[in-house]
């Protein structure tokens, strides 16, 4: 019987101490210099040759931060870029964070209606039983949008918790125009990314869904850039775990994104992806490091660790 | 220079005289037994085995459907459950597509924010120019889910426009929750997928986005079963195509899907996936063809434009 992702979560929280997450989201022309200058064909517009290096790249970086964070979120986007070479390599990472112990989420952002969102749950969070591709695993949790309503997240939610797995759905996302659809608030001031948490909460609480430690295996991700939602999310959802993006290089702060976690820590996980991935473009790490581009990772995870931890003490 | 997607679609419907499209959702346990049976390996729960005969199957149906029909709707999510080779089979079943004549329209409901939304766009819209993919087709047009907002859309009608294509925008779907967030109300009664239109329609009328023949390369998806929402938006927005999903096995009858119709034809691509590619299943098919599995899709395809042309007549 598979364990309980929420569970997991808090375990993994716990044990490497901190509610930061590493996304990655390469783009080849960003790869340091000594990993593009190794690939055979050191061509960005060579398919296999920047699938390798990306490869290459994803990998080393994980086992850099493996033993500092509980999960990784893999973007799917910069993967599906290479077509189906892409999402070859994609699968392959997700083995790659399994060996290494980490939670993977999938950063995928699917959602549909009735039998199509049946199909994209078992394609994306359902170990493909398939000869031929038995050896691949889907990741432990995916990113679901949730526009189509309860009937469209309620598929992800049943095969998550058939599957020890789990799902964080859009609720509020940080960039500038999100207001216009999200804020949008009825005659009684309710507003659209509320009532969608209302019914995100509301499947979350079904049974099998909820863990020992009474968080759900659905979750919602709202970005860290506005304090009052995050505030009023928290304390209203008790049972959610909030996936966080935009600490780091999207301008949310330590202190704006740990109001997601609770006093002990769990119930957030705070995504940095391209100020970690890209640490070594850094001056303030080139100086200090020159080319060891893995250096300049490791450290950039350590420094957000500190400033996460800072501003929690702060918050307590 | 490519033409214009929302010009191509005009043609195409004018061209074959009807606005029904065909969708491919195919599901290899329904697939007609003399495909399953010719497969060598003839096991649904081996990856290469049910990939061939998915792809026979649906390579002979767009081959039927193609003199008929101005375009297909492949949904991803069902190439997607045989992972990367799922998604090879995808791009190869676009080509087989675009080399018939057919307009595509990749139903991937793909949306994120910012940089993401770029690299979605591009993985799914632009022709690839990567050595080793350079054979490939991107689709046509893709479904995008507008949720984020703004410029959540932007960076897929930039792309669509200037690759000649095109994408159709969630906005009202027909399944039985949709109500609980789409027709979510502010205080003067403007529902969100009101909302959200306007936002795709203005997204839509900016430079370069309109044809010659007044329509725009960013449309809508709403569904067939509410007919009072249906005559508000067409009457509303004048430079949109529709795409209609719903029509057949999902409860809108033809008189419902019409009305998305401008009186010359033109304006919706209503869709029918289900009742086409499975007429075989129905017994008023298997009645008269016995086991001729194309005989039924060919005669479900002429009943259904015969239907959609007799309710095109009695709305005139």
């Amino acid at each position: 019987m598979a364990s309980h992702f929420a569970d997991r979560l808090c375990k993994a929280v716990k044990t490497k101490n901190t509610s930061l997450i590493v996304g990655l989201d390469p783009v080849y022309s960003r790869l340091p210099a000594a990993i593009r200058d190794h690939r055979q064909m050191n061509d960005e517009f060579d398919a296999a040759a920047a699938v390798d290096a990306i490869f290459d790249f994803c990998t080393q970086t994980m086992r850099i931060v493996a033993p500092m964070v509980p999960a990784v979120k893999i973007n799917i986007a910069f993967f599906e870029k290479y077509l189906w070479e892409g999402l070859e390599m994609y699968y392959s990472l997700i083995t790659e964070a399994d060996d290494l112990g980490l939670e993977i989420i999938g950063d995928v952002k699917r959602g549909d209606i009735g039998h199509t969102a049946e199909v994209y749950a078992s394609a994306h969070l359902e170990n493909p039983e398939l000869a031929g591709l038995e050896d691949t695993l889907a990741p432990d949790a995916i990113t679901v949008n949730g526009y189509v309503g309860t009937d469209g997240i309620e598929p992800f939610a049943d095969m998550a918790a058939k599957q020890g797995k789990g799902l964080f759905v859009l609720v509020r996302t940080s960039n500038p125009s999100a207001a216009a659809i999200q804020d949008f608030a009825d005659g009684d001031g309710q507003r659209m990314y509320e009532k969608l948490a209302e019914i995100i909460a509301e499947v979350g609480q079904k049974e099998g869904r909820i863990g020992e430690n009474g968080y759900s295996s659905v979750g919602m991700v709202v970005g860290g850039t506005a304090p009052a939602v995050t505030t009023a999310l928290r304390k209203k959802y008790d049972k959610t775990w909030f996936l966080v993006p935009g600490y780091g290089s999207q301008g949310a702060s330590a202190a704006d994104c740990v109001r997601f976690c609770k006093p002990d820590g769990t119930g957030a996980l705070i995504n940095a992806s391209r100020s970690i991935v890209y640490a070594y473009e850094k001056p303030q790490y080139k100086e200090q490091f020159s080319d060891d581009w893995k250096r300049c990772i490791e450290q950039a995870v350590i420094d957000a660790k500190v400033d996460l931890a800072n501003a929690m003490q702060t918050l307590i």
